[in-house]
């Protein structure tokens, strides 16, 4: 088998769901704070003879790596998926001259208290569906941190304001022109941040996370769209515009259909008011924004390198 | 064949998913109001030529059944998913005299505006992720209407005022007693509702819901619970207690375990902070409370009648 | 509280994952058998202490249900779902007072053997994926044993040889006829075997299980349909006519539409050649077929008694 | 927002289901193939003005993608998921001068004849479930054709022959040397295929397909396993060695964990017979390997460029 030739490689434990619970005083200590985290570890480094022979002498078990996130959880605690990821990523690089690289990639869930006006301890909470945040971090003897941060499944809809028209017609077109339609997206945005942001211990990731959640809403709300990429484009450059440690966006954007119901056999006007909404399939746009200057760094597809 | 009995049996479209906007005035009518709806149509009544010949004479089409969905959601609007499945379990049962009895069940999603300080017009929603609400409206020409309402997939976490002992202890059980554990569960419940609610145009369905959704909240945050049973029979109550025109209550609880990750084999106390948020197996708590002379109605299992 | 009435409850261990080797000799004793199983425990009986006071006195842990399931999977082994879960559901009822009745639920995941020509031994396995069966065994202090079976997601299609017409016409109707179409569903079939059956320790619940599959999926193929209902109740009766120990069979069947693409103004004609396969809406046509003078006794829906 | 920079972007119909009927004959026509796909269309080209403005003047719909798709399965047939993805995206780049590069992307689910012993002609099927095969197909105008081969879901299990030990031992190591235990793993395997085969119209793609999976399912029965690491490589090599169109392989293995049960506690010794089957967390191995000389072109993460 020595003719064939041994690439890129990479192991770990992969979804560690984990609930990190911090008391943050209060009268009586129970006033409680969660994260509640999934997250995965890959290592990268010198592992040819566990490909080749078997020979584990190089190999720290995947077991181990979900040991360290809990210990970790415990003795730094969580104060966001970031700096928690950059805590792990570094221990395994600088903790075994083997692994060269590692990559921690964390989803978080989020919860808000369940208000309870009869007492003052807070300890309960409702979990908030709309959105996952993502982080992943890359750490590499070589290269440094790259620090990537974003959400997915915020599923959003502007009900007016929307059109499309304009576009090619080859012989396979049928589809006609839209003045107003439904827009809904269920958003998947990542984004790049800064090495200088990456590099400070007081980067307020939930302050940024905030805040590029929040331009991207608005910029979906408040633009007129004739093509939902034109959207994407202004969703992207809004955060580059108000969250300065963020260099790159991509988006990732499928097109909800919402087929306008034909209710003239019933003899109803249909005004824009009862739609169908559709599973499969689905328009799906992608693309990246950054500032000038900047080398883009986030992978463009999930499949095949350019 | 003749030897065989066909029995009970039901047929319709399921899952039509609907979008219903309104526009509910504001300056330039731009003020819009979306309902999200998941809406399934079962009929029942005298099917036996279509089961035993394929004679399709007595069969209005499952798409049919499709069309009238949408047809009413323009010709009635969406109200609130009880009242328009009542609307559409009455209508089939008085259009068609071989449909004897109709059951529509809804599943309403449910969104959020996205705040646009810069303009008037209300179009823009990011759809909420807690809960999906749910009604079954049940219409026969024999025994009337009935209405259950509900919610699913609502997560809540109590980090502590949960304790488990005292049990039977068999040659099969290992589990420790617990003084101080989380509680999170997966809430389901169902509620039935009074023929009076049922009978009335002008019942606040809405209204009910948030009602029914916010003690059963804070009777899950209020409790100090020593079973997720008591729990369960507190939430139930809760509800009996505070929505008059409610019967009966039955919730599904799945025990979403969270076990405290064992940190001394690193030197570390884990002084109940660090968790393995569990998915399976898990305890699965079921049970039904009802107002005292109420026959109880929701079924209790999906398999198999008592 | 105590104008509530505590009414049907059940409490148990969901979702036990389980695989059982089982060696069956050869030279080597490397022939394997494996059965690989989901187990769900559900117990009845007196609770209400545990859900008015939180006193567990009456409670055995649903973590003891689960170490019963894998205690008693070695014991005895695995011979069949049906067989493993009278096992089980006999053990909770006999062993403690308070248990009345208990309710076991197995889903089946198949595997079949990779071929190895190489060698003697055989211990490699590939899932199959066609289908789950499932069985459902009560067994109550008072009504005794009860044992169904089943399969679910046996995905079936008919590329010809199925027509629907001749369908009432309301002023909601706009299907056209069909007379030639796909006929393609999802099967979720359970069915009740006779108390004798339940009784027989020797009952071959594999072999049944195998003859009702075949006969549904002949049924399937060999019906020239009308309707789906027409179907439906041929592979029910199917059934009953060749596994004699089956009492009564019930059937979900969602048609899962095959829309022909209009081609038309590409200049083509599709003759039956090109469909779009939708997600949702779609029909569900479900039903119950018994014996003459037996009582039916399979759950005829998921939400609300009859 | 002139002072962003667009980069990479991509737009397209995803995931049109599409089941397409051939008829070969037989004395009535009768016997009929199918083939069940889910194709994904990705457009990349010079879409600036979209992005910037919503000028769609640069833009082909997403929904006539979708109609080349279905009109392609009439005119051309479907042969095999590499084939007609090769159609189709040299289509895209040929027929739309502002269209550089098309990316294909095709599921493929499996149906197999259900026997009917009583007639000849063949039309009724039921759909396995043990894999989905995959294709990924990307012509670009200036680096021609690139043809990606794959399947994904396959699960197996070999019950013996596998240890782990000798592995490193740092702070957070817990795991135990394990001298025989359960490997079970859920194949997505994807491999390139040379630019000779890609370019040649008569290549065998189904047969191509048998033998990589054939091999994988072999190589994974036979290797006496000292890390999932090993058993990828191996796999990885077998294709290579027997699949001589075959350039490079990449498999994604997550360790499927089945953990034995300690039965101690009641007296019962495990004798590797009764196991935990685990969700999460789980190791996940991945790793490529091609033939000495060749680029490898697969993409090795799902996030992030290297």
């Amino acid at each position: 088998m020595s003719k064939h030739v041994l690439a890129q490689n990479q192991y770990g434990k992969a979804e560690n769901r984990i609930v990190r619970i911090a008391r943050r005083g209060g009268e009586d200590g129970a006033w409680h704070e969660i994260r509640d985290l999934n997250v995965s570890v890959a290592l990268r480094g010198e592992y040819r003879d566990v490909h080749l022979t078997g020979d584990n002498g190089n190999c720290l078990p995947t077991d181990t790596t979900k040991n360290t996130v809990y210990a970790f959880a415990k003795e730094h605690g969580v104060t966001s998926p970031e700096a928690f990821a950059i805590l792990l990523a570094k221990h395994f690089v600088t903790s075994q001259p083997v692994i060269r690289e590692a990559q921690i990639r964390v989803e978080e869930f989020a919860w808000e208290r369940i208000p309870v006006p009869t007492r003052k301890e807070q300890h309960s909470f409702v979990r908030q569906g709309q959105e996952v945040r993502t982080a992943q971090v890359t750490y590499s003897e070589t290269t440094g941190l790259q620090v990537l941060s974003g959400l997915k499944e915020l599923t959003v809809m502007n009900s007016t304001n929307s059109e499309f028209h304009g576009f090619i017609k080859d012989e396979y077109t049928t589809l006609q022109e839209a003045y107003d339609r439904i827009l809904a997206t269920k958003v998947t945005a990542r984004w790049a941040n800064s090495a200088t942001a990456a590099a400070d211990p007081e980067h307020d990731w939930d302050g940024s996370y905030r805040k590029a959640r929040r331009h991207m809403l608005e910029a979906f709300a408040e633009t007129y769209s004739y093509s939902l990429q034109q959207t994407l484009h202004a969703m992207a450059c809004r955060v580059l515009d108000h969250v300065p440690t963020v260099n790159e966006v991509r988006l990732n954007l499928p097109n909800k259909h919402h087929f306008l119901v034909d209710l003239e056999p019933f003899g109803l006007k249909n005004d824009n008011e009862v739609y169908f909404a559709a599973d499969r399939m689905y328009g799906l746009i992608e693309g990246t924004v950054h500032r000038d200057g900047v080398q883009p760094v986030i992978a463009t597809s999930d499949w095949i390198t350019a």
